[in-house]
Order: C-alpha cells, then structure tokens, then sequence
C-alpha cells in the first residue's frame, strides 16, 4: 500500500490536497498521514501527526515511515519569515536541510531501495525584479525577501539530492492561490482573494492597490491538482531541472472585479473599497507578474483558463450556501 | 585600520590575492590574516590561522575579530564535493551558513554598526545545461553538480544577509582559471591549464578532449583582481542580484593552442599528447562555454581579452625561470 505524508497538512493547501486524494482515491486506497504543528477543528478524516519540522529528531521520526509520496508544504509564511530572520531560515531551510538527510539515511539503510517521490511547494518569490514581459523557464531565481531565498535554497537541495538517487523529487512554483476560502491572512497578496470572497458573502473588502496591478491566479483546487500530478509524473522528462514555473491565469485586478460583477453583479462590485496602502503597493510592485510555463503546460500542468472560472471554483467549493 | 580575513587563504587563489594585496598595498596598510586547513610550506608573509571552516565554533572565532573585508574562498573542490556528498555539503554550504550566523551575531552585538564587506567566490558550475550559445546574466542557475548546487545556495544566504543589512556581500561567479601554477590536480579542468604549463615547462601534457572544446578563461591574476575590485565596489550598483557573472576570454582548445605554438613553438605544442578520455569528455560536455557578462564588465570587472594574453601571466608571475 502507498504511503503519502503531507507536511503541513493543516493548512489550507495541505487540507484541500488531502480532501482531494481522499474523494478521488488518487493513489488508490493509499495511507495518508498529514503533520503538521496543527489542525483545523474540523479537518480531514485522516491519521494526523503534531509537531515541529524543524526538529531534526521530528524530521527522522518522520523519514522513519518510508513514505513513498511526500508533498512538502509546511512554512513560515512571507510576512513572518521576513519579520523573524532567524525563524524563517531555521524552519524553511533547515527543515528540509534535516529532513532530506534523514529520507537519504533511510534510503542508505534500505540498501538504496527506498527512493521517495517527495513534491516540494516552492513559490514564485524565488524570482526578483527587474522582470520581463513574461517569466519564461529560463529567467534567473534572484529572490528579493528571505521567504524566496529559503525556497531557492530548498528547490537546489531537493534537485541536488534527487540528481544523486537518494530521494526523487520536484519543486512546484505555485502562482498566486486565489480564491483563498476563510479569513484575510497578513499576507500582502490577501486582498487578491478577499476582494473576490468577502463580497461573494456580502462583506466589504478592501483593495489597497490600483486595479492596474497584474498578478497569475490559480484556485486551491488547481494547486491541490499540481500537487496529485507531480506525484505521478516522470521526472525523467524534467531532464535534470527539477523546479518548474506552473501555470496561472494572468489577469489585471480590474479584470478580477469585471468577474466577480459577471458572476454576483455590480452589487457585489460596489462592496470593493479603495483604500491605498503605500506598504502593500510597495511589496506588490516587487513580485512577478505574467509567465510563459512553457514546460509546465507541457508536461500536463493545467489551472484556470479564466477569472471567471477561479471564481467558480470558490463558489462550488468553498461558498457557505 | 582594515582588517581583511582570507578563507581558504592557503589555496592558490588565496595566495594569489594575499600576494597582490601586500604587493600593492591594495587596502592601505591593512591587517591581513590567512585560514586555511593547511598552508603552503613557502606562502605570502602574512598572519595565519590553520583549523577547520565548517566548524560553528571556528566560524564565532573568525567573526569575533570583526574582519572589514572577508574573501571567502574556502571550498571542497568539484571532484570531491561529487564523490563525498555530506562533506560537500557541509564544508560548502552549512560552513557559509555558520559563518554567515557568526558574523549576523557579530553586527547584532554592534548595534548594527558592523556590517563587513563579503567576496564570496561562486563559480560558473551554478549553470546547467541545456545552453543559449552565449550565457547572459539572467540566465537561470540550475546546476547539475553538488559544488554548484552548495555554491547557488550560498550566493542565496550572501544576498539574503546581504540584503537584510547584516553584511554587504556579492558573490563572483569565477571562469575557470587557467594558466594554473604548480602541479596537475585532480579536477576534470586541469588539463585546460596543463596543456599550456606543461609544455611551458618542457613536459609532456595530455589532452583528454577534442580541440573544438569551448571554455571561459581568465587567469589567476585576473581572478586575483576580480576579488579586489568586489572588495570595493559600490554595492548600490548591484540593485539587490548580488550574485555576477565574471569576464572572461572564450576560446577552443585549438585556439588555446595557437597561442601556446605563438608564445613558444611548434616543439612546445609537439608536446601535447591527444588521449581521448571519455569520462573527462562527458564532464565537460556539461560545463558552460560562452558568457555574455554584460553586468560585471559595466562595473568594472576585468579579464584578459586574448589567450595569448593568459599565457604572458603566467609566465610573468608563475614560469620558473
């Protein structure tokens, strides 16, 4: 039977992955185990492990299970990992950093049988400005926060020890994930999702930047589906670069509100309050934009192909009706 | 008055730069200190420390003597990093990271005043292949060894704590350099500088690749140079990508040739023997070729612009005559 371990299994991304395994028996009466420091109230039915992954003793207990399939999501978000230097390096660094060395001792002690497919979430702040029109395949990693740096770092090791046999893994670029279901988070990118979600529940919302900004925009569902696919992909096609740019729907916020007035009218729309936040346009103006995924797209990565369809993904999945 | 700290100061490069630094008093009467894990028997007049880099405790000591400039040049070289995986990483990576701790540790206690200057040398190996005809600066790295992988994820902590304010650090992305002095080592590269300084010297050399191999040389003085000129630069003018692409001169073996039969006769090239070696051939067919470093020359970066210049170097500073 497979063996599947979520890291950061709690979270929104790690809950909505598991969800999805479970509904769809993605891996075929495979055991799940989601870790993570903890859990929604209410969560996903299955086994659950609470700890630090930034514990080397954790990361062994863990590597000690022989997953097979591992999707490594846990982290100290941007704001956080950028407000507490030493946090942010410790636990989306050298986590890893542990947890690679305890999957390759595993392996060693299995007589190099053992050979994990692990899925790394990695993150479009491994790029930094001056940017392109689109952010092609080849554009350098020069992350501009510490969150980028650590996933950068991250994306080498897991390429480095995956080169060398000891584990097989890949490291997911996530796009913008939108639209995030429960409450604004301190993320500077909340309000892509809370301009879209607190309106569709008869909130105000505010937008502290001009409608001009772009930003790429995939739903929970599309990333929960990256997820599932990296695990069965062959990574022989990936021929060597192991991190891939995944594909987005690249759009205008102002693009954002002319869906949301298709899909709940312009009463939802006068819900959107413009209040410029300095701060917020200050950090938004520093992220990537527009991309070509041209390999992503290639090897079966697929997210929305319209805002108007991001939007209908949060209705049908997480709208209290 | 500046105290400047050569990690890996016994090492040829090191020399080169402590030699050049006491020579023309680069840094006005500056305080000089040398560690290596082991010193040449006749090296540079200047303070040596000997003990190991990757050890936590050595990197507090280092820092506490709160050096100004720091070259950081210590590295397990390719071959080894390769062969001996934990020892690559944890000499080429986890020892940047003690180091780069120690010295945030050192600026905390300063209230913030100390804040040194850091050359990191990185190397051409944080490229991988498939190639454009020229490599230009934005160029992802995507590194197909475990020394380019360790070098990628330090010029990401360099920047990160360079960024941050804790150091103000930039890390060079070193050509091979070529002509080297002293003996053939162990490096899949050696022969780019033995087929010169071997019949320099009268001796047979071996030629393990076709002659239309393509490679980026700059010479041990240039490299020399390159680590002074970083030690001052206004690092304002990096724009946050602190990680350069160095100058170099790109030719073919054969062209390397030429200019060895210009510098000294057919009976010096009669001296090269051409034994196919399909294990170094496939090494090389890996590396990248020719750079477009349109970056580190507007900055002021210098290289030789011929190969017929490379061997005048070394037969200025290096032949025994």
């Amino acid at each position: 039977m497979t063996n599947i371990l979520i890291l950061g299994g709690g979270g929104m991304i790690g809950q909505k992955l598991a969800g999805r395994i479970i509904a769809h028996d993605t891996f075929k009466g495979a055991n799940l185990t989601l870790f993570d420091r903890a859990f929604p109230a209410v969560g996903v039915p299955a086994k659950t492990i609470t700890g630090d992954a930034s514990d080397p003793a954790m990361a062994k207990t863990l590597a000690a299970g022989r997953p097979d399939i591992i999707f490594s999501l846990a982290a100290v978000v941007s704001g956080q990992a950028e407000a507490e230097f030493a946090l942010g390096w410790n636990v989306n660094m050298m986590a890893m950093w542990h947890f690679l060395n305890a999957l390759k001792a595993e392996h060693d002690a299995s007589g190099g049988t053992y050979r994990p497919r692990l899925v790394f979430t990695s993150s479009i702040a491994v790029f930094g400005g001056p940017y392109p029109d689109k952010i092609d395949d080849e554009f350098l990693s020069a992350p501009q926060t510490s969150y980028g740096a650590q996933k950068a770092a991250c994306e080498l090791m897991v390429s480095d020890f995956s080169r060398k046999g000891y584990i097989d893994g890949l490291s997911l670029r996530l796009p913008t994930i939108c639209v995030r279901p429960g409450k604004a988070n301190a993320a500077a990118s909340s309000f892509f999702s809370g301009i879209i979600r607190e309106p569709l529940n008869g909130v105000e919302a505010v937008l502290p930047v001009a409608d001009t900004v772009r930003q790429t925009h995939a739903s929970p569902r599309a990333a929960a589906k990256f997820l599932t696919h990296a695990a069965g992909l062959d990574t022989d096609l990936l021929q060597g670069r192991r991190a891939l740019n995944l594909p987005g729907f690249g759009c205008s916020v102002a693009e954002q509100i002319e869906a949301l007035r298709r899909a709940a009218g312009q009463k939802a729309v006068d819900l959107i309050k413009h209040v410029p936040d300095e701060t917020i346009m200050g950090i938004v103006a520093g992220w990537p934009r527009d991309f070509a995924p041209t390999r992503a797209l290639e090897l079966g990565f697929e997210a929305e192909s319209s805002f108007d369809e991001i939007i209908a993904v949060y209705m049908e999945d997480d709208l209290a009706v």
